[in-house]
């Protein structure tokens, strides 16, 4: 018997879930959900029926674990504690500061269900995490410094097609050599915003629009760009169509740290990732798995990848994952 | 009320766990147990009693996890199953290919004495199990290479020093650039033996040896050198005692895969690490605290790394690891 997998939501990450799902023999995808009216007006690239979110009570005993794929914003805030009462769900909320609250909600909706909900559950929160709780754990007298890119940041693109004049623009984030080195070093606590990363625009202006303003409103803008060092570069449409249309994104968690009589350790993860979606929808499939598996064997409430044992992850059963990865 | 930490052997390894268990305030150090005879006879740099190993069984309740910090060949294979049934117990058994059978009997050994006992708890085998576990887990289709070094290895440098004409002699592990470069494009799994690393020897000899045939005798030996290239230098025992006093090692896991159609992910994760025996003990202290909570809820049996949620290894509660590191 299959994992019976539903997606809710059908933008990059949902269409990111429903092509890795296919990398796993013991999951199966059941149903795709949306808010689209009429929701068959909705082309996917499975058979699957797809269901208007709406409806989604009625597949309460067809799905085993719904992965979540809308944004943080709006979406998730909403929908996570809705559908964690009808079913295990995965998803990837990433507002780091509005978490602990955001647990807390699903947990009691979750609770109520009876179900398991697995929260934050990409790269950054989620994989990256658990390096810092590693690393920090494992090294107290040390610090950690999270690196994030070369990469596209959709939520600062956004930020920067808003402004007035601006067709289309790509932001991309990209970390300090100068930083990770100091960081290596274990300076991370002493580093700035702005010593730690980057900021690099391409921007598609309006014809006749006013560059410099542009480049002054996206530089000064508060909380996106004022703490950064940002670059903004004037691209033609066809340009950004053809250099700049894929999502890749990367970082580094670096722990550095001493025991003993002064002796340095260096603990260092890094992703280079060509699909952010596709990514952090491999991620999301992984903790559906453990969902499953915590759900089954009694658990319920909000979890993070934190209180999940490794193993539930992964397809291997116990013997195998010793003999083989141990 | 602290962690009651017993460490039972006092070479590298134990008078690590004996240095960093500082940096755990929830933990202390209660004894020390030692095959020496007598047991008053070993000097430490603690104040608490050193007890000869014979005597463990009258400190069942005054110990709340023994930490094993003998070898895998002769001392835990021996130790680990009898301790277990006494104790929960910590211990970093590395014949990988024993393991299984290792586990086995730690297994029904603390089972039969309701313990926890977390197994092969270093860091190969462990953090870089976990690594090769969360790495392939979340991206299937693709390929993980384990390299090790630059580092010490004390088991290919006691092989030397067997060797006649031999006085004093250290190896050195070293990972290959290019392996490591390929392994990042995706060809771990056609590496040999030979390409990921090669080996070297800091020999020092006995006046009048025949250096051809020592250094021939390391190059050809079964297992230990005859599948690496091996370079040989003959130092003086003053330069040994210098320049090679310290046990550093580290490591990369390089995992290389690909999403949907062709998107190219790599998640590399590093440990460079001045002493190898003070991070050992330092994964040991945190697998302790898990061990210790795991048997507080009721569970026992051999457990590894795969088994234990991350937040147990922790000193942070639930909420402050949601709040700090997710």
């Amino acid at each position: 018997m299959k994992i019976k997998i539903g997606i809710c939501g059908y933008g990059n990450l949902g269409r990111g879930v429903e092509s890795e799902i296919k990398k796993h023999n013991d999951m199966e995808l059941a149903a795709i959900f949306t808010r689209r009216n009429p929701a068959e007006n909705l082309k996917t690239n499975s058979a699957v029926p797809v269901v208007h979110l709406d409806h989604a009570v009625l597949w309460e005993s067809k799905i085993d674990v719904m992965i979540l794929c809308g944004g943080s914003a709006t979406d998730l805030p909403v929908q996570s504690p809705q559908l964690a009462r009808l079913f295990n769900i995965v998803d990837s909320f990433d507002t780091h500061a509005k978490i602990p609250e955001f647990k807390e909600k699903v947990d009691s909706s979750a609770r109520a269900g009876g179900k398991c909900a697995v929260i934050s559950a990409g790269w950054d929160p989620g994989l990256f995490s658990l390096i810092r709780l590693y690393a920090g754990t494992i090294i107290p007298a040390g610090t950690t410094g999270s690196f994030w890119g070369h990469g596209v940041s959709q939520g600062h693109s956004d930020a920067v097609r808003r402004i007035k004049g601006v067709v289309n623009a790509i932001q991309y984030t990209i970390p300090q050599d100068e930083a990770i080195k100091r960081a290596r070093q274990g300076e991370a606590a002493g580093l700035t915003t702005r010593e730690k990363h980057k900021r690099l625009c391409y921007v598609v202006a309006e014809q006749g629009a006013d560059l410099l303003r542009i480049e002054k409103e996206i530089k000064e803008m508060p909380n996106y760009f004022a703490d950064y060092d940002t670059d903004v570069i004037f691209i033609t449409l066809e340009e950004l169509k053809k250099n700049h249309s894929q999502l890749p994104h990367g970082g580094y968690v670096i722990h550095a740290g001493e025991t003993g009589d002064g002796n340095k350790h260096l603990i260092e993860f890094t992703l280079k990732l060509d699909s952010n979606p596709e990514f952090t929808a491999s991620i999301l499939l992984a903790c559906a798995r453990a969902a499953f598996r915590m759900h089954k064997e009694g658990m319920s409430g909000a979890k993070t990848i934190f209180d999940i044992p490794p193993i539930y992850l992964s397809a291997l059963d116990d013997d195998e994952a010793v003999r083989l990865l141990l």
